[in-house]
């Protein structure tokens, strides 16, 4: 994707605005306007543009750049030609009008919900989140951002969560990583004015997201955050700035594809902030954002109800919930929304008990997440302090959730669904099909062949792949096992066949069907709970 | 609690209503009106009455109770002189008045959230649920109903969850089991009326409703439910007609301070009721029901959305949140509302899997229930079928319940509350001063005496009672620990003491805080999540 501006055309002060002729489709185009910097276009402007291609519409807020400039961002989701017509409280700004052509490229497309628990790109390709956390990494001197880029273009993240807004560290008051722009125009609590952004800071953070959007990386962008240890005074901005804020992030970032709006991060840890406040500023983002980027909030100790309507998926910090299997269906069920489980704990050696996993543990609960339907994020905080700033990655667990998607972006489509949930609580896939079964601690030496009776035909053959999560290696079991006689809730292979196992955790078993399809009708799926 | 009648004058089809005198707080006042019975009163009639006393006013409405007999019941909240004025849209029904006095008596009142997530009555004494599962006990034949009663009396369950209308069973069409009166007018699919109810069949529940309240045990009362196995037509009927049974049962029940309200048992499996159609169920119940009594409903497949307002509640069916640990806390910080896990599966040796659970295994799950701060609800199908119709008892778990409940009782007043949850999964009790841990299947031969910091002070003392769940055994440990020097997040005995443990499963500690508070600030809870 590439960012094309609009020729910009300085007529004294009367804005004129001339588009540019071609731009990707879901890339992001721009108008440019100039304009007077009469008052504090801030607060007093509005301005917006409608693009239309036939009955397609969109209505994108604008935004003002600073010096005069004022901008409209859009991400067409269509090929084909847009005309464009602007609206604004500023004479100088409104009624302008253009035409551009949205080109097919390679672009996928923003992510939306797909299959109700899973996500894809606008262009039906599935996305399975494999996120990584990066908190402060657009905050760093260059050199250091470049060295995070490196990292990730070496891995398999394809999600960062990050703060839109630096938390207060005293790093950031001297030396290379003084920090010289901040959202607001200033640069101390003596003197920021909140009624007015810094452009430079924005534009800043733009290049960042862009940056990751060509690595193909989904940017969980954090909108308010605590952190500020009464400081900044950035977590303590009245309603009115915070909804400018919303608003502002919203026109700038909006057309930008691989922008998630995660409206907190620990949210009840922002104690100026109550899920009322999270409410209006949630519908804010729903109302402006044309394209309905997926919207959650990350929680502390309290939960925001992620049933609310404008909630797209859970974003979760609960580390009980990846501990011990069977707590993600339970969440599927509660939310019926993709369940992102947004902070395991980190793999580390920090002093702090949520940053002390092993590489093991942490894969473990990588595991446990994805063969419960669900999706989980990678942190790491040994020497280099990654979650932080970025940088470089030291820990085990990265390759080994890089294994981990291989296999499931190898698996069905639809994504992975819980098996029998209620009574089988470490297997996922898609019943009849394909099946996932991760055992975790445990170390069993055999595993006796039987499957949850749902979808199951007689004579139904079975290929069988014995993985070793740890290790990363994938073993094929020699021969196939073939389902018996159909049984109330599990059969067993028809000679009572076993999978050897070699007594060690972590290990994982994939079956898949394989041969032709047997005649006769799949079994129903037995009732979930008590239904007879 | 005794049952007033009014007295009763009959002239010729004018309604003339006399109040009894006296009742007691809490217990069941009624105004009974005699009126001509032309039409049909289940559909045309409005009645209803005003009960006041200085500020205090209640509108129940009132029913039709056959035979040109009118009901309006109250439970008086107060003890004092209440006054009354009818209003009905039939005119020798409307502005009848009297008065009574409600005098103070044994009665705790109806069962109300207490503390967030518990219970409690309505004069202030704690309630924690210990409920059974007699589903279709109230059909049986009076003989096995007073053997239901004689046994429940021997048990500690003070909560029974119960149908309103019974399931489809062929038993229930001849022989002893023959049900001769139903909800509605009509012995038959062919010929029932769902346009009028029928008096003698709520009698019948009345009093089963009453005398389970004799014995202290709440009713968790089922309105809605599937298994009508397609016969008598009881879980298709209109909507129409489910807005008045819902209707007339607050009007008859409401007045009972033992009710609980739920709104249907396994909520999916009716299939001709949808989330939205129930959410019009509670919000009628929500109306007409003047004391609030609790309200929520019991899922099959489809999680009905707890966070709404009406619920007051959960009601969950899902194994796997009592099968591990953990999953309680999170689901109390989910919904902010007490925890009832009304279905954990049942002791048994039932050929369906959901009941087939040993003793110990049963008991295990009430274990991690409370644990997490939460309740669970018990069930047994042996030979005897417990859960369809009650009878007798051949369980483990019961005797190991009633245990459980001694415990609980001698706990905190305000409940249990999980204790470091992020990262301790089997401790609940009170910080600082109260402690419940629980092993499950583990086998520790010695616990190093170690407790989370929050609330803690160097100095404090502390006994340790070693319970035996399953035998039933409470062992207190010789001396006292002392809390060592405060670390950040566990605290150590002073001296590293252990507690030596007998190497079985199902065992568990009782942490108790003993002799003078120490000086000094207790220490701060650590933040349950990533706040540093």
């Amino acid at each position: 994707m590439k960012r094309l501006f609009a020729a910009l055309l300085l007529l004294s002060s009367l804005a004129i605005a001339h588009a540019q002729e071609r731009v990707e489709k879901w890339g992001v185009y721009e108008v440019v306007l100039k304009g007077a910097d009469a008052g504090n276009p801030f607060i007093d402007l509005e301005l917006g543009a409608t693009f239309t291609q036939g009955s397609e519409s969109y209505a994108p807020e604008g935004f003002y750049d600073g010096d005069g400039t004022y901008r409209i961002r859009f991400m067409p989701p269509s090929a084909g030609q847009w005309r464009w017509v602007t609206r604004s409280n500023h004479p100088d700004l409104d009624g302008k009008k253009g035409a551009f052509v949205a080109v097919e490229g390679k672009n996928k497309g923003p992510v939306r919900v797909a299959n109700v628990h899973h996500f894809a790109h606008a262009d039906g390709t599935p996305f399975r989140p494999f996120g990584t956390t990066i908190y402060e990494w657009a905050f760093q001197p260059e050199a250091k951002k470049r060295q995070t880029l490196e990292t990730l273009r070496k891995t398999a993240f394809n999600k960062a969560r990050m703060l839109a807004v630096p938390p207060y560290k005293p790093y950031y008051l001297s030396g290379a990583t003084r920090l010289t722009d901040f959202p607001f125009v200033g640069s101390s609590r003596a003197d920021f004015d909140f009624s007015r952004f810094n452009p430079v800071y924005f534009r800043n953070l733009e290049r960042d997201v862009q940056r990751l959007s060509d690595l193909g990386i989904q940017v969980d962008l954090i909108l308010f955050r605590p952190y500020d240890k009464g400081q900044w005074g950035f977590d303590t901005t009245s309603d009115a700035v915070n909804q400018r804020f919303v608003r502002y992030m919203v026109a700038r970032f909006a057309a930008y594809q691989n922008i998630w709006w995660s409206m907190a991060n620990e949210n009840s840890y922002i104690k100026h902030l109550g899920d009322e406040d999270f409410d209006r500023y949630f519908q804010i983002v729903q109302k402006h954002d044309p394209y309905g980027h997926l919207r959650s909030i990350h929680n502390a100790d309290r939960i925001y109800d992620y049933n609310k309507p404008w909630v797209t998926h859970v974003s979760l910090q609960y580390y009980n919930a990846v501990k011990v299997f069977g707590v993600s269906p339970l969440l599927r069920d509660i939310y019926r929304k993709p369940i992102v489980h947004d902070e395991i704990n980190y793999e580390g050696n920090s002093a702090s008990r949520w940053g002390e996993l092993s590489g093991e543990e942490l894969t473990r609960r990588f595991w446990i997440a994805l063969t419960g339907g669900a999706y989980a994020t990678h942190g790491e905080i040994l020497d280099n302090g990654w979650i932080g700033g970025g940088g470089y990655l030291a820990g085990a667990s990265p390759e080994r959730i890089a294994f981990l998607r291989t296999i499931v972006e190898a698996g069905p489509k639809e994504g992975l669904k819980p098996i029998d949930q209620l009574f089988v609580m470490n297997t996922a896939g898609k019943a009849g099909e394909y099946y996932l079964m991760y055992f975790g601690d445990e170390r069993p030496s055999e595993w006796r062949f039987e499957l949850p009776v749902g979808e199951l035909r007689s004579g139904m053959q079975f290929k069988v792949d014995v993985i070793d999560t740890w290790n990363m290696t994938i073993t094929p079991v020699a021969g196939t096992f073939s389902i018996g006689e159909l049984t109330r809730y599990r059969v067993a292979d028809q000679d009572k066949r076993s999978v050897a196992l070699p007594g060690k955790p972590y290990m994982a078993l994939r079956i898949q069907r394989v041969g032709a399809m047997p005649a006769g009708p799949r079994a129903p799926v037995p009732g979930a709970v008590a239904d007879d």
